[in-house]
């Protein structure tokens, strides 16, 4: 009963995630199909790297992780398939699986492109049968070259110390328009002060802690301070998106 | 093969939909995960009423069925756990299970919950591995502590008699713009009118009984009176939401 | 572990889907469902057909396909259950299985529609049990009554060959606002040019070949001419819909 997930940027109005679960089932029939996404903006290879990255390590060992927001396909960027921990991911080589390459005990090979996959569609035609084939076998040694140089990794700002305090940015907006930010717990000492453009936000532990319509700051789920307003959207009362700066200052 | 439903508020844009279902499989490898919707309005624990109440019934005994629209999670709000008709339910002590709690056969039990648990994403730090053990087990009796008290429950207006007939309202608007009310069959007595703002609406069996583009009143699939547009949609033709006041008049 | 896809307009926001799925899996518990998409346009049978057709091929023998874009659901039109090479096909006898009807080796019945069914909703109440019973069973002759008459097939215009060379039309428009179009590989003769509106589009192999923001004409997943944007919507670039003429010129 190995677990495929999919994370894709083909939307739910085509047929496009139904044509890859076709070929994954007709390949691996009792895998069991787990969307993540498929919702992430087109060729938005930043966002699909944000939630990978939360998202596979809650998966049991075995898990196939399929990753197709693919910009370039059909280029000459390579396809990957990567093993780690006794999971297997599967997708293009243009920075979706940053945080698994900065890892030293991946293994990392390339497939081959058959000549019938459409130039257009590697999801339905390398990918998917790829992804197949690890929930049949698990890792296998001819599935394709060994990777030689390195993979292609995006750059991850990390927040940086300045005289005041900590200053980070936001690296997600989820769809309840909560900030997600590159700051870590560890950067909210007691008497910290979250700021967003000079103005303080109260530093709580869950939304019911402040009132309707108010901002917070809180450690979020997926272990990065988040910025939120009670049942709003922070990202339109702050008029904020991906990159927008925000300080931690001690007071 | 026991199936487990996920009725949420969470979108499809982001992670959080995969990372529930992770921690189910993690620990429930054989569970049948079916989504009822995840686009419940951010925070209404009306309308994930009314989705829960229409569509559990449909799902075989034995089902577990998760509902996470919890405005106000981590705060004192209860965790529950509910069994009834080899049914059992999971979710936040909110009022989205007022029609369970209004049984008098209901097993009712609240939650602990770990000290590790993110205080914003319950859904898959409390209700999901509550959910995967109901799904292996079923009812267990260590699983939390009696509750005492009753729980929440959501008022639900019920149509009122007045001398022309029954006054009712939109209790939900579906995305084909239908409007859904309280009232019931048998409130459409032979030769009566059903009326909005005093505009007559013909009572049909369905849609094709009138021309493209007329409004029609009839007995919906969840089995109360419904009004639609042919091909078009009652809520924007009508300008009617939840809350609308529906009249059914003799004649 | 039969596959049974569905191919609805219901959307992701309301139960409806769910409800189907709980028919399906109370009658048919090993079945694995998949989604195609539930958001084809309300009452779009021509959508529905295109999607259908490109993707019911790509899964294995033994699977049912469910389309239910049905707006004359609870009329006189005839619920269709369909055979054909090992698959199977459940749902309106309005066109969305025209592809299916126009080969002669097809196997054709109508479902007799339950007295108990509502009038709106046959998805659950008539096409779902048939399914069912398709994925338990495969075809089985006390199905329905063998139809005697031609199902229902929308017209499907093909490209017409004129002095400068084929003249085709806009098909399907996805969420990526690329446009495909009814123009066949074939009609891609060495030095033709792609015309829209008398512009001139670029003919290459997949998106990477043009820079960012250019319009290209290539060989679409489904198999037939589309043309994109590189990083943005050829719908919006050309404010071109479904209809839209497209030329191929010989030069």
């Amino acid at each position: 009963m190995p677990i495929v997930t999919l994370l894709t940027d083909f939307g739910s109005a085509d047929s496009y995630v139904g044509e890859v679960k076709a070929v994954l089932l007709s390949q691996s029939p009792l895998a069991t199909l787990v969307d993540i996404t498929h919702h992430v903006p087109a060729g938005n290879v930043r966002a699909a790297a944000y939630l990978f990255e939360r998202s596979w390590k809650h998966f049991p060992p075995g898990t196939v992780h399929l990753v197709v927001v693919d910009p370039d396909v059909g280029t000459e960027r390579a396809a990957l398939v990567l093993g780690m921990q006794d999971h297997f991911f599967v997708g293009p080589d243009n920075g979706v699986f940053s945080s698994i390459l900065a890892q030293p005990a991946v293994l990392a090979t390339t497939l081959p492109i058959p000549k019938d996959a459409s130039p257009t569609f590697h999801g339905r035609d390398v990918f998917g049968p790829a992804a197949a084939t690890l929930a049949n076998r698990g890792w296998w040694p001819e599935l394709g070259t060994r990777l030689t140089r390195p993979g292609v990794r995006i750059e991850v700002r990390t927040p940086e110390r300045d005289r005041q305090g900590w200053v980070g940015e936001v690296v997600y907006v989820d769809h309840f328009g909560n900030l997600v930010t590159n700051l870590q717990p560890q950067h909210l000492s007691p008497g910290c002060v979250v700021k967003v453009r000079d103005a303080p936000i109260a530093t709580v532990n869950t939304y019911g802690e402040v009132k309707p319509g108010a901002l917070l700051a809180y450690v979020g789920s997926g272990g990065t301070v988040e910025i939120a307003v009670r049942g709003g959207s922070a990202a339109q009362v702050l008029r904020a998106e991906v990159g927008q700066r925000i300080r931690i200052e001690q007071t």
